[in-house]
């Protein structure tokens, strides 16, 4: 019946069988507030008892990184990453993750390797806590290269109003303090593909980019391809049992610590980093060796090592530092008069 | 400072540039209960006072008629798809719409072609009386061709429990509406594309489409890019004042009438269509004879002219067609025991 779409590149029937395997994994991740999973045209989630709820949300990709997990042929990752980075999006605000929906848009990718996509999401939405509710998987042909696919994500989250957490607070003397990244999370895949030249497109190319992905990072043990689909750490379980003793959080993001740190300080102070306070990990000299690429430019667009930055009272950071074992006290809070930069590394 | 990753594609001051922008369309929508729009990590929404809340949520894209946009020049109209066909889909269960995401990926659009396309999302959502209050925009050189992009929306609303519009109510007989679409909407554009040879991928064909899309629509005064453009209706504010004498509502969307009308029938009951009832627009008799496609593919592609069906008790037709003067009375709910067909066309 599908006969002239199939050959438009699109076979629904291969796409519902997809679909299908996916609203299994769904259920696995369902919450009792759940009402109706995928499959009708909305999915439906019962609140529950707040007194004054605040429904934080966000939306992320993840970049680039798409390309590598096609040149490694890896699916079962990226999934990861796009839930980890949403949920790390919405706990800056202080708000814990009730439901997740997916976008993925694909040409010619199998059925099994969407299913293992939107496994990884599951995966990672079930380790959050919180509920694969819905999706849309829609083949592309023409937009996408053929194997080519972008994926999306939506995060829904709830905090009491009272409890919210933002940067209005912040004071100068404050402690920043500095939790490591896995890797480069989901930022810079594109000047990572050009400065190693891998992952630009075309098939032509691939046992070139797997050549160029199995060398091993130097100071490491591990090959630049794993340590580029190490996906995207989530703070959510480590932070949030801290959120009392937390003034605000930055999530280090595209942009790197230059773009994030203030879009959580308010007027008048500026965030002053000690940059020998932490140590830039292997993979990011690595690249920032072999692209020749300035320091400010590295740290514009990469988490350096920094995933996520606490500020917090002086006085809280004994107990934060003494929990979380990998943090640092990588700076300080100061005033700043209008004009001047905001994110100071030094 | 961004020289390298300029040159990997990605220029990210001209792409905060058209964020800037973006924000400040998006705070044109801002309703009361917004309390931080696009700008830090995520985005609030103080919910209100309700008794039993459930959320109402649901994602998706426009499929390829983002390929229509790019040969036609015209980046206005595909937000405002993108929207409506999220608002229609969680209205199918009684849910008005409180907020919207967007996700803009893309291989160098202009600043200019990004913003058109959420200025396009803005002025659906201030229509439908929802917020823009988040988005993502990915420069994703390598992923996208060369001046391609894609979108996706994620839409949540609310409704109190009790309130909630679903299938389980629907008994035989039972009469099933039409409600007109006012073309595609965003479904079967893979088809037409490879129908019409138009819009395929490379800019070297781009004179050809512009050709084929400049002819006029048989049987009408439209040309068929135009045709193909008019973005997807939403039917919010002509059906919500009927709401109390709706039984349950399928928006029909991929897969057409065969696909769509199923998920909302309980079991033991099929949905019945009298072809007569209503005429399929031009466009898609045209796509039909072009493309020498089978009754039958058709209807499970398109949407034929019928953008949502409602189902409704007998003695409700009477004020629903009286109110909804587009809509035609097209069929009826039977009984249908196990494996016989969930809908008939007759």
């Amino acid at each position: 019946m599908t006969d002239a779409y199939a050959a438009a590149g699109v076979d629904i029937d291969a796409t519902n069988r997809a679909v299908e395997r996916m609203k299994r994994l769904a259920a696995g991740t369902a919450r009792p507030e759940v009402l109706a999973g995928i499959g009708p045209f909305a999915a439906l989630w019962r609140l529950g008892e707040y007194r004054e709820p605040v429904l934080v949300s966000s939306t992320d990709g993840v970049g680039t990184k798409v390309k590598l997990t096609r040149v490694l042929g890896r699916y079962d990752t990226v999934g990861r990453d796009l839930v980890n980075h949403c949920v790390n999006d919405i706990f800056t605000a202080g708000a814990a993750p009730l439901f997740f929906l997916d976008y993925l848009a694909n040409n010619g990718l199998s059925e099994d390797q969407k299913v293992a996509i939107v496994e990884g999401m599951a995966e990672a939405c079930r380790e959050a806590g919180c509920s694969l509710i819905g999706g849309e998987t829609a083949d592309m042909p023409g937009v996408y290269e053929a194997g080519d696919f972008d994926i999306a994500g939506f995060i829904v989250g709830v905090c009491e109003r009272g409890a919210l957490l933002d940067g209005s607070r912040i004071r100068p003397g404050d402690a920043l303090l500095a939790l490591p990244a896995n890797g480069l999370h989901t930022n810079g895949y594109s000047l990572v593909r050009q400065v190693f030249q891998i992952a630009l497109g075309g098939s032509e190319t691939e046992q070139h980019d797997r050549a160029v992905l199995a060398q091993i990072v130097p100071g490491t043990e591990t090959s630049l391809g794993e340590a580029l689909m190490v996906p995207h750490h989530c703070y959510l379980h480590e932070l949030r049992p801290l959120l009392p003793r937390i003034t605000a959080l930055a999530h280090i993001t595209g942009g790197g610590m230059y773009e994030n740190v203030p879009r959580i300080l308010p007027e008048g102070v500026a965030a002053e980093f000690d940059r020998s306070s932490w140590s830039v990990p292997p993979l990011f000299q690595f690249i920032q060796r072999m692209g020749n690429i300035p320091d400010a430019e590295m740290f514009r667009t990469f988490n350096m090592g920094v995933g996520m930055v606490i500020a917090a009272a002086p006085e809280a950071c004994e107990t934060l530092l003494r929990e979380l074992p990998g943090a640092r006290q990588a700076g300080r809070v100061v005033a700043a008069a209008p004009g001047e930069p905001r994110v100071l590394l030094r």
